[in-house]
This record gives structure tokens, sequence and C-alpha cells, in this order.
């Protein structure tokens, strides 16, 4: 089984049809506050007609907690809610990765949409099985791995999003992008990719394509789909160590961020000509993104959050996916502390433009 | 792949060979506070020497709660779990429930083995892929489905359980041979089968092996590992309403009558013999078990209970298993509010000694 990857230009309609074709017994819509207020007006003559109630929490990543997971259970179980019932997730990655896991794990698991509203929704979160919350200070500490029934990708946009949040989606393009072929990368080093539409919404395209492909694969991360961590190792590092600081940086640009250290170490330990880590700098990192400012002192705390990682087999074995050339990923290669510590001297020069 | 049930007369042995045979990096035993003062020191030095870090909570039904599961998340988090890590439930059914369900989810999913310490646990909640807490006043509103890697069963008394508890596993042991043959539920009518210890062994082993075969033929309750509910769709309601009049009844108590509400149904609208009905009450309700006590005003309270019960596809909409014969099982039969009175009406008259 596999998720249906619904593409449609107009949302409502699609929408619609799939309600009418689908039995379910209670429609629930976990939403967020921007999301409830933007985009839902537009979806609510036909949720209404379907009698959903709507489930809505402030957003943010910070609320993408133990407090909101329980307070979507609360509604769902006060609310009759039974394994037949169908959930909507409306909203970003922490929609859906909330949503999908309440729903994974109501009355052990009930039937799920997700509907993402911004590029990095539709690229990263929204597809694959991923579902989760932030515990305990680490991100997805706590999830399930769930296959949504369908994912419906809008090509109306759903909200004005700000030029930040595409980035942020941008991010993951170019990950899966390198992660798949030379063409598809050459793509999204185009000057004019996040200004020019039809540009955009072709690589995005691509890139839910070639994410459903790979997890099709390994549903449940056993190898290939390793892949897609390229540039989340370090990434989350950044990320979190930016989160505990107070200072907000975007998944994409952690990302975008942590791609760059990924460049560095598979220079050095997997063979990549050096050449591409300058033309990932120029033509995407300093492009589009801002660098992560980080000094010597930060290096203790970033090889703990990265031995801290999921991903990794044990506390304090560290493990990357590293490329080999373009469009040719290595899984689990191990990485010692002095050679992290390097490639993040390295990361540092390179991004002291 | 399918649960490995590992029969040994040996705990402490078995449990050491199947840690040295594993590849695991940390190990969590995840107990309640009576398994750890009884059951857990004969267990001291195998897992010491595997370097298990102890998470215990305080035994009770009512900790198989939100609380308590975020505790042992905390935990596992805290003390550097990873995705290899591996996860040792110790206890009755509310230890592998909860801690089934924590190594479900932490990280995605993490590996587990139960060992059952009671009756019921073996033949019941370690078997099979049910995990779990109550929430929001409703048993398993939440939780996975998820593989145990390894059961162990031990020959071995774990610990000198009450009679009370001895019976609570025989309510299941009977359910499982109700559903699968007269052979098998014949010797569940043995006059001393409680006493006597191989006996017992004899059925317990039997349902565990029925159990883990009808789980196998269908992982995630789409249709033929319903039949293992028979019983229950009035047992959770009796258990859940005398829970909630600060009663107790354990979980094999209410099944056992549980199943004569379901035997009086059975033979309402299925056409099973109305000898069985009296064949169970004789040889096996009165024997046993105490009957539960309720009048006309609380038909309500129990409709609604059944009614809200996660194994019926929406609310209102009542399905029960029931009995063509002995071992022969039907699944989904619509029951109306009516039959269902009558049958509670039948079920007073026939307790009423």
């Amino acid at each position: 089984m596999s998720t249906r990857i619904i593409d449609t230009a107009n949302l409502a309609e699609a929408l619609e049809n799939e309600l009418t074709a689908t039995e379910h017994c209670g429609l629930f819509v976990v939403t967020d506050s921007n999301v409830k207020e933007m985009v839902l007006p537009r979806l609510a003559s036909v949720l209404q007609k379907h009698k959903a109630s709507i489930i809505s929490f402030t957003a943010g990543e910070e609320n993408k907690n133990l407090e909101t997971l329980s307070q979507i259970w609360r509604k769902l179980s006060d609310n009759g809610a039974t394994r037949k019932s169908l959930i909507i997730n409306l909203g970003g990655g922490v929609v859906t990765d909330l949503g999908g896991f309440a729903a994974a794990t109501f009355k052990r698991g009930i039937q799920f949409i997700n509907i993402p509203t911004t590029v990095l929704g539709a690229v990263d979160a929204a597809v694959g099985e991923k579902t989760g919350i932030d515990f305990n200070g680490l991100k997805n500490e706590v999830g399930a791995f769930a296959l949504p029934w369908a994912v419906m990708i809008s090509s109306e946009p759903l909200c004005t999003l700000p030029q930040r949040e595409i980035k942020s989606g941008f991010g993951e393009i170019v990950k899966t992008a390198l992660i798949t072929s030379e063409n598809f990368y050459a793509l999204t080093l185009s000057e004019n990719i996040l200004s020019d539409n039809d540009s955009l919404r072709n690589v995005m395209t691509m890139s839910v394509a070639e994410k459903q492909r790979i997890t099709d694969e390994d549903p449940l991360e056993k190898g290939l789909r390793k892949i897609l961590n390229f540039g989340h190792t370090a990434g989350h590092a950044f990320e979190t160590m930016m989160m505990a600081r107070g200072a907000t940086v975007s998944h994409g640009e952690a990302v975008a961020n942590g791609i760059l250290v990924a460049l560095i170490l598979s220079h050095m330990l997997t063979g990549m000509s050096s050449g591409e880590i300058y033309r990932y700098r120029d033509g995407i990192l300093r492009r589009h993104f801002s660098p992560i400012a980080f000094g010597c002192k930060d290096y203790e705390e970033l090889t703990r959050l990265i031995s801290h990682d999921k991903k990794n087999p044990s506390a304090g074995d560290i493990r990357f996916v590293l490329l080999e050339s373009i469009g040719k990923p290595l899984i689990d290669i191990p990485v010692t502390v002095p050679d992290l510590h390097t490639a993040l001297d390295i990361y540092r020069d390179l991004t002291g433009y």
C-alpha cells in the first residue's frame, strides 16, 4: 500500500470528491491557528457539508509537544471519534507531524489525509510515514511510522507564504536533488528559481515524486530511505542549538547549512570532488540562505547533539549520509570527532564570506 | 515476521542467552513496583552484567496513563536510549501495554521483549501486537500495534500469584477455548483446573499458541483477529462501570461475565444452542467467578460504554463477536439496543443464583 498523491488546481473540489468517495464515520480536521484563519475559510463549505469537527492549536514548532498531542487525543475522544473516523491534517510540517501521530495512536490508529499548506510541508513532512512530537528538548524524540492515506497537493497558492517559508521548503528540495541526480540538481541551481513560479513548482513536484519513490521502497527506514537524512545530521544539531538560544532558524535553513557540512565531509571521506562544495556554497547557500554563526566553543555541544541524533545506532557513534558524487549517496558512514571538528572548521571558513 | 515465543524452565538462563545472542546498544527494563520487588532480584545478575537501566513505576492499572508513559519516555531519553536499544517489559498486562507503547513510539520505535509475570499477562497482553494506555477515562484509548521481538514464558512460577490473578488469566484462556474448539473448551471445564498445575499450564500453553496463530494471520485486526474480542465488548463495559464506581473487578472476571452476555446473544441471534449458556454458567462462571451486580437503571450506562468500544465501527453502532457453536465465531454481528437489554435481563436472571 502506498500513499496516493492527489495533485489539484482546486483544493475544495478535490476534497469534496475525496470525502464523497470515502466511507468514514466522523471527520476531524487538525490545524493550527494561522492556517485556521488563512486557509480553512475556503474549505469551510465542504467541511461543513461533511460535518467536520475542527481541532486547532496555536501555531508554532514550540507547540509540537505532548501537551498539544494530549489535547488532540482528548478532543477526538470527547467527540466520539472511532477507528473508522478520518482525520485531515491541514497545515505545515508541525500540523502533519502532530496530527499524523495523533491519528497513528488514537484507538491504535485511524486513517488520515495530509493537506500541506507550505512548500516545506509538501516536500518534506506530508509525504512519507514519519510522525511525531518534540520531547525532552529533542526534535521528534517520540513518534510513529504511519502512512497517510492520501496527500493532497494544491497548485493554487494556499496562503501568502513569506519568502522565508518558501526557502525553508527549497532547502529540502535541494537535498532531494543532491541525492537523486545531476539533472535535478542543475535545475535547482537556476538563479531565479525562487521567483519563477513554474520553475519552483517543477522542482517541487520532482521532489515529492522522488521522496515518494524512496519512501515506498523502504517504508520503515531500514536502509535506502536513510539517504533522505542527507544534510539533516548537522542540520538538526544547528536547529536544536539555535532553538536553545532562542534564535529562530527555519528547518530548511538549518538543513541547507547542514548540507554544506555533509558536502565537506563527503570530500574528506568519500571522494567527492571539492568543486561540488564551492558549487553548492555559491549556487545555493550564499544565494538563498544565511550561514549559522558559531565558534569553537560550540563544537562540543554540536558534537553531543549530532551523536544524540536518533539516526545514529548508538549514542557516541556518529554516522552521516555522504555523497560519492552528486546523485550517489552512501549511508551510515562513520565520522570521528576530530573529522567532524575539522569539517566544522572548514564550514566556518567557507561561510565567513 | 512473527514474535518468537521462548518457553523456558529457567528464566535467568534463557534471558542471558538471548541478551548474549542479541546486538543492542543500551538495555532498559520497564517494570512496576511489585515486580521490581518480587521478580527482578532473581534476574539481577544477568541484568547487571548487561548494564540494564531499570525504569519502574507504581503498580496498578490506574497508572497505565499518559503521565507514566511520559516518565518512561523521559528516562529513555535522559539515559541515551537509541533506536538500537532494547527494552524488556517485565510484568503483567499493565507493564507490557505501557512498556510496549513506549517502545513503539520512542524515536519512532525500538525493539522490545515481553516477559509476562502473570497468567493473564502470558495469555493476553504479552502476545499479540496491542500496546497502549488508558486515556480520558477509557481503556486503551490511545496506543499502537507493535510486534514484540520475543515473548519469554517461564514455567517456573514468577511470583506467588493470588488466586484472583490466576483466575483473571483463566478467563482469557476460556475465551480462547470457546472461539477455538470443543476439545480445548472441554479441558477448561475440568473441575480442578485451577488447582492442578499441570492442567493449568497445559491450557495456558494452548491459549498462547492459539492467540499467536490468530494474531499472525491478522496482525492489524482487519478481520479474523476480531474473534479475540469475544466476551470483551460487554466485559470492557463491566470493567469500566465498576472502575468508575471504585469497585475493583479484574480483567478476567469482567471478561468471564462478558462471555455470558455474548453467549446469551449467540443463542438469540446466531443460533447457538441454549445448552451452551448453562454449560458455561455452571462449568466456568459459577465455579470460578463472581457475577457483576447491576440493575435496570445501569442499562443506559452499559449501552453507552458498549457503543463507545473502539471495536465498533461508529459510535452508536453496536457489534458483537458471537458464536454459531463452540469453536465457530462470527465477527461484526449487529446488535440492537432492545436485544442488548434483553440479554442483560437474561444475564441477571441467570446469575441471580
